[in-house]
């Protein structure tokens, strides 16, 4: 192996320790304590373990939570009545949806049912919007977790081109036009995308967000290439073949350990945001 | 000239004039014309030929128009309330803010003032999600023009690479999110980009939309490649080098002549849109 690992798992640590210093201050300013809704729909226990683990998380960090849990059989509208009714409880400072929902929910009529002043997973379209046009707003937490691996690595992003692997509306639509925004090339390519290998032979930066366990080969690789493994797949598995891409690339995240935890953190960090901009 | 042209003279009129149609139809069944109304902000003559030109052919499809004319020196806050007032009219079911706006203005507030049910120039970033995830609401009438001609002329979009020049959140930005969702490989390109012309050499289509006269050059282009110029520069001058271009490329859109009828007829039949999904 011949790349650098970009782990997550400290730059995580000192995001959380750093948001949990401003909730205990805004909680002494003001005796707001800031407060995360998760709403989980169904029974997957995938899921459900991924809801536990960033209550688990809020908890230590000082943020309280309220967790909603919905019957597997809900309703788009039962579930949309749900979240508003937390965009509008002026004690609840952040909605997280708990995704994916089964599928008789449309997805993104749910998202678009949270507050964007409350959508610190970064979920709605305003919040997109935001993320595309280089407004203020909330960045998706897996994408906005890469932008501040990436800077805490000094990645040059300006100038380089980034080649996005998966265009889905949390993940590679978000994450392409945050790198674009930091001024890189971007390439987005997908399951219809022609020659995958040649165009990522191309790429100073690779997110791969395919959902594929071992699916960018280390081959496709150009030398010193900066690759970011966003899958997380069953196994723990990534969506880079880790092993191969590891003698070929720079600088590699691993898989647990790298994405992961800053996703987290973020999401984390945007709820001690939403709070004190809610509670200001 | 190898290349054959892309005209939207005809392509437009066509549309307008189903447009026009569906128009007079709305009004023999409801009694409701339909209701476009224009915003000039400050006395810049293009933008009021742009203007004008807008209303002329709204008259001529049976659109009626509201002219609001705003001095040079408006506020923000202003023209927010002015948008505001006419997004809370029932009487107009579509708004177009012609941009740019004078320099004191926040342009992207003004925007946002716009109810995205009346967006019918697709200027919101509520529009430029729905784009980005495939969900119903109104097109960048540039970007939504753009994916009509390439579809009229059977252009394959599915698997080809499309690089777009040019990152505006009214063209470059919304027109490379529809090519994605029509499962185009896209590649955004712009000022930072290191060797666009090596970029550009690999695509199956080019959007050109940078403002910059004659700056897209024949030899950049892959043979065969189809053009499309969305630029509009002064004295009638696109972004492509077109003899040139025209020489290397399977498909090349004129300046004038190309897009920019497009625009308008996707304007005009949104605005038709707007009026019958409002007098439902």
């Amino acid at each position: 192996m011949t790349a650098t690992l970009m782990t997550g798992t400290d730059l995580a640590a000192e995001m959380v320790a750093k948001a949990a210093d401003r909730a205990r201050a805004l909680q002494e300013r003001t005796g707001v304590q800031p407060c995360l809704a998760t709403v989980l729909v169904g029974d997957d226990p995938a899921s459900a373990t991924y809801v536990r683990m960033k209550q688990n998380r809020s908890k230590k960090a000082g943020i309280g939570s309220r967790s909603v849990v919905l019957p597997a059989e809900t309703t788009t509208e039962d579930l949309v009545a749900e979240l508003t009714k937390l965009s509008e409880d002026p004690a609840v400072h952040g909605i997280l949806l708990q995704h994916p929902v089964p599928a008789q929910i449309d997805e993104r009529a749910a998202f678009e049912a949270i507050d964007p002043a409350k959508d610190v997973d970064g979920v709605t379209t305003r919040s997109f919007g935001a993320m595309a046009f280089g407004e203020p707003g909330f960045r998706s937490a897996t994408p906005g977790g890469i932008m501040r691996l990436l800077e805490a690595y000094d990645v040059p992003i300006a100038g380089a081109h980034a080649v996005v692997i998966g265009r889905s509306p949390i993940l590679g639509k978000p994450v392409g036009m945050l790198l674009l925004a930091s001024n890189a090339t971007v390439t987005y390519t997908h399951s219809r995308t022609t020659d995958l290998p040649a165009i990522v032979r191309t790429a100073d930066i690779v997110v791969a967000a395919v959902g594929r366990a071992n699916f960018l080969q280390g081959d496709w690789l150009k030398p010193g290439a900066v690759v970011v493994d966003a899958g997380y797949n069953e196994g723990n598995v990534g969506d880079v073949d880790f092993a191969a891409a590891a003698e070929v690339a720079s600088l590699i995240t691993p898989v647990p350990g790298g994405v992961g935890p800053m996703t987290i953190a973020l999401l984390l960090e945007q709820a001690v945001d939403a709070a004190e901009a809610q509670t200001a």
